[in-house]
């Protein structure tokens, strides 16, 4: 092929820069979560500990979500057959939707193919529907969105991350123009909760609309799963709240929720929404289930949280960079990308974890991290084999510890090993 | 909230122009297909006959692709937890690529949520990695291609709808440019396929990338169910081949397949496949049991060309305007946007039979379809009555008749009803 170099170049540049990734195939086990099959290349296979999973609640394993999924298949089969339009509004599709506009309180749901499809789908139909729209968008908003506010034909303008006086200043400048503001609840590499309260009082001073992405949310924040804008009782004043069903959900698929006519607007006018086969229903089945389990067990919210509060603990008293934030998330700072995947490697290799390193693009350079996620499936001895197993890491790669925290108190047992505080999980 | 009056105004220009969608809620049903259950607004259900299905070949409903989902979800899951490169890459997902390169006689595939996606990774990303490089597009491209081709910061040119000479014309304009054709085997509204091996022969002269769209190909056609590049005895010499689990495969998700440092280059620059949830192990699977399957089983393809070629035969017969082409695909011509979705409700109402109309943004404005797609599950007695219920509707709504082509040779019975040849159906 005339071109081959070319392709050939561009794979050369990433291995250059260390970010060439590899990916670990993994056969996860119901049974065993967070324990999965790691297959190598030479076919032998390996029982490893996953500390990076996205499904945050192990909804992926839960019976009642699995149960679903199968008896839908089942029933109606493997696919939806058709996109929306042609014959594949499935019974289970329009039951999920309802599911997610009641979650949120909205008079309307839509269920993409993913959350990646939501963004781009909606914030493009969105901005595009507001004639001389300016879109203000925070600076770390998730590719996704990026996306989509590129694909629109309206002006953007980016905010400073989090940061309520630049926004205001870029409200004020767009003056009586349409605004639509688009941001994250939750943004998921650094794990830090936006203001969600003060950017909706912002944006109502100044009459703009909002948008927020609860990709890392829903699920496991507010009183039903409805994430932080419900926690912070601001989820009726957003005009849009966009999600996915393959994070706290377990499955796989991204929705909106909003007023009937602006959900109705981008399901008639987003094209990443009309030309493409819906989620086939044993998947809506499942994720339905996942939303519906949820809205009723606040018990798994919390015992998701102290698994992280517990992690983070332990991690940072045993001087490992941890980065403070007010989430579920544990970032790990290696600030390297080199170091960042020996260590991943490491870890993997002598001790059986496995946690992929998070190198540029996905953070900036030089902040690279192992991104740990706790779930309610991790137990005090997984935790504790975690610590050991990233102290010996660190050790060994020379990676910088930290002084802990003073307000850290661990036990110290008579053994030398640190002790931590024993995690309730409540039963699934 | 201030701005709803610009989605009203949004929806009311749709339903204004007669394009208005409402999706009809199917509840399918494996034991009855292509039978499925209608849910009307007001709670009631009735049976309706689908033949407007993209699953072609009934592969959503196979015992043996239901069984593989099944097994799947109830051994690791419903969800595959998290980007390829956060835990999402999962055995089953890796046994898919692998299967998928086989079929297309490729070094390597790579699996996306759906073809939507495959179609705007893979052309954005091959154009931006072929310096200054120009994208010769088919004037009838699928909106997933126009969607990649316009993500792409490639110059773009369009060649009038299978036009060879207008191709070779831009080729010749586009000198020693790196150049990439992005075309569809089979265009699925008017069912007709691309002279493949001219568009293929055309390229190599001029030095020029191929990119093909088989999404309403795969499965269907060539030996082993690689398409009509298979079947026309191309496909090894098509760069990059773009496929559907969704249609022919009768599930969910898309791929492409080619040179495995091609793949390795999308893989690893495309932003929405790096940074979107892998598709569930269970899809996966499913997806995986269809295209192993189907390699080798010709007898089934065989048996949806004769359906499709007996209901052709048959609507022609009874003077309604079938559009003629090489494929399985049947569009019964309305033109008119009005009459079109008329017919269609008509269809549902009086006949109990789903045909969606198809009307504009999906075909220009004056071309509004029926499109009809007979599967292997459709039998004489499905088709018989399709004939007779379109005839009462056409009569109906004075939609105007065709002459029968002169070759149609109809045996008229006694009580004056037609026989149509039998069926003769694999046993699946
Ligand atoms: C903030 C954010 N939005 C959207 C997405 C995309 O969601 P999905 O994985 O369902 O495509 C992700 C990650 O995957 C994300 O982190
Ligand atoms: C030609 C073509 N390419 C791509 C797609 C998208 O495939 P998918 O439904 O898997 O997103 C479609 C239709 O859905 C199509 O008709």
């Amino acid at each position: 092929m005339v071109y081959r170099r070319y392709f050939e170049a561009a794979v050369s540049r990433l291995k250059d820069e260390r970010r060439y990734r590899v990916f670990a195939r993994l056969e996860r086990d119901v049974e065993a979560f967070p324990l999965a099959n790691w297959h190598r290349d030479d076919g032998s296979v390996e029982p490893v500990t996953i500390w990076c999973s996205n499904d945050y609640l192990g909804m992926g394993q839960h019976p009642d979500v699995i149960a679903a999924m199968v008896d839908t298949a089942g029933r109606v089969g493997a696919g939806s057959g058709g996109t929306r339009n042609i014959s594949g509004t499935s019974h289970a599709i329009v039951e999920l939707e309802r599911e997610l506009a009641d979650l949120h309180g909205k008079e309307a749901a839509l269920v993409f193919t993913s959350g990646w499809i939501s963004n781009l789908a909606a914030i493009s139909t969105i901005a595009d529907l507001l004639p001389n729209c300016v879109i203000l968008s925070d600076a770390s908003n998730h590719n996704s969105m990026i996306e989509g506010v590129k694909r629109s034909r309206a002006e953007k303008k980016i905010f400073r991350h989090n940061d309520l006086a630049h926004l205001e200043e870029l409200l004020i400048e767009a003056g009586d123009r349409p605004k639509l503001v688009v941001f994250e609840s939750l943004y998921s590499m650094n794990g830090n909760i936006a203001p969600v309260a003060d950017i909706v009082a912002l944006a109502e001073r100044y009459g703009a609309m909002t948008y927020v992405d609860e990709v890392h949310a829903v699920g496991m924040y507010g009183a039903r799963g409805g994430g932080v804008c419900e926690r912070e009782g601001v989820m009726a004043r957003v005009h849009v709240i966009e999600g996915t069903l393959a994070k706290g959900f377990g499955t796989m698929g991204g929705y909106i929720a909003g007023d009937a006519v602006i959900i109705d607007a981008i399901r008639s006018y987003a094209a990443s929404f009309i030309f493409t086969t819906a989620l086939p229903p044993a998947v809506a089945a499942a994720a339905c289930a996942a939303v519906r389990l949820l809205k009723r067990r606040p018990d798994l919210r919390a015992a998701h949280q102290r698994a992280s509060h517990i992690t983070k603990h332990a991690l940072a008293a045993a001087g490992l960079p941890v980065l403070e934030n007010g989430s579920h998330i544990v970032p790990v700072m290696v600030r390297d990308a080199e170091l960042c995947k020996a260590a991943s490697d490491m870890l993997l290799d002598r001790h059986s974890i496995y946690i992929q390193p998070i190198n540029y693009p996905t953070v900036a350079k030089g902040s690279e991290r192992l991104r740990v996620t706790p779930t309610p499936c991790h137990t005090q001895a997984h935790i504790a084999n975690l610590v050991e197993s990233l102290v010996d890491v660190w050790h060994t790669l020379g990676i910088p510890f930290v002084a802990p925290p003073s307000h850290l108190h661990i036990e110290e047992k008579s053994d030398g090993k640190c002790s931590y505080p024993e995690i309730k999980l409540a039963a699934q």
